[in-house]
């Protein structure tokens, strides 16, 4: 907040940069390697800052993380918005969004594998979500024949089911059966979305 | 071989006992490490056997997690027969496969993780159950409004839509609107790929 309030002054403005230098060097960091294996040296190497500055501006590896983490959290919610009546949409913003950025699929996977603790707002995320989704079963307009928590979890797991698919799987895929371009494969996905959610 | 061929001389027994202690020593530490993460020396001490041991035995880092690989994969496909008729019952095996070997869970997440290259076994697994999958929706058996390939990696990440869920979203299933028991997060399951599958 100090740096955006003395912008006009130039140093402050150097800070923010190098917080955004940072922050970026971080998401390549730990999306290869996870919480664990992420070194802080190699951020200040990729950042070109050195490590006391990180932890200056950070705090600690575990708070640069966080604040990776409440960013990219933020950047995905912003980009993909949940909409509970078209999930077939949201489907398909999902897919192209982890698409698009292979170092959030990465992120979200390490989470997963090196069990993080979630934070309140990520948990808040989802239950916003649940709640909404359930919510239009019963306004009839989303088919209530999986419960709503069961239903958002498969709808997320589908964007993924290539994206995340075992290395001999995706080798088969591109045999004349498998999805051959991305398109075949996204208009699958939305068709069983579909399949799932849409009130018959 | 040889250690079955002179079975009844006692040591070969040994040796095959041996082989033993170090393959589940090694599925305890590839499952924790990856293969990139993974130490011969914790093998070694897990097992009770040491490093020259294990390179007497298995050759390499390498053939010894190939060794793990073909192993696990194999009583896997015998575990879990895949049953392209009745894809509900082929999710609701490998679900119960999945949720009682977490170690298999863990291995097969670390391959898609380090892009493992894949053998030519697994992919042809693969290919044969894509293909059949193809013919049974040609019989009218399966409903062909997914194609195979698609339809095949979707059922299969279905059965781990909790299972590999994120942690803030399984935080979230333990709400009421989650799934609370195993048994119900089941049904949703088999209901999901029935939706997907059963010809209408």
């Amino acid at each position: 907040m100090a740096a955006r309030r003395n912008n006009s002054k130039g140093r402050p403005r150097n800070a923010e940069a190098t917080r955004q230098r940072i922050l970026a060097a971080a998401s390549d960091e730990f999306s290869r390697h996870g919480f664990a294996g992420a070194r802080i040296d190699r951020v200040a190497g990729l950042a070109g800052a050195n490590k006391r500055m990180i932890y200056a501006y950070f705090g600690s590896k575990d708070q640069l993380y966080e604040a990776l983490m409440e960013r990219k959290i933020a950047e995905w919610v912003e980009a993909v918005p949940f909409t509970p009546n078209e999930l077939d949409a949201y489907a398909a913003a999902r897919f192209d969004y982890m698409q698009a950025h292979p170092e959030v699929r990465r992120l979200a996977a390490w989470r997963t594998f090196e069990r993080s603790k979630p934070t309140t707002a990520e948990r808040a995320i989802y239950q916003t979500r649940i709640d909404a989704l359930s919510a239009a079963q019963r306004a009839g307009k989303v088919s209530a024949a999986i419960p709503a928590a069961d239903l958002y979890a498969m709808v997320a797991r589908l964007t993924e089911s290539w994206l995340n698919a075992p290395p001999a799987l995706l080798a088969t895929s591109r045999s004349p059966l498998g999805f051959k371009r991305l398109a075949q494969h996204r208009k699958a996905l939305l068709r069983a979305v579909r399949l799932l959610s849409e009130p018959r």
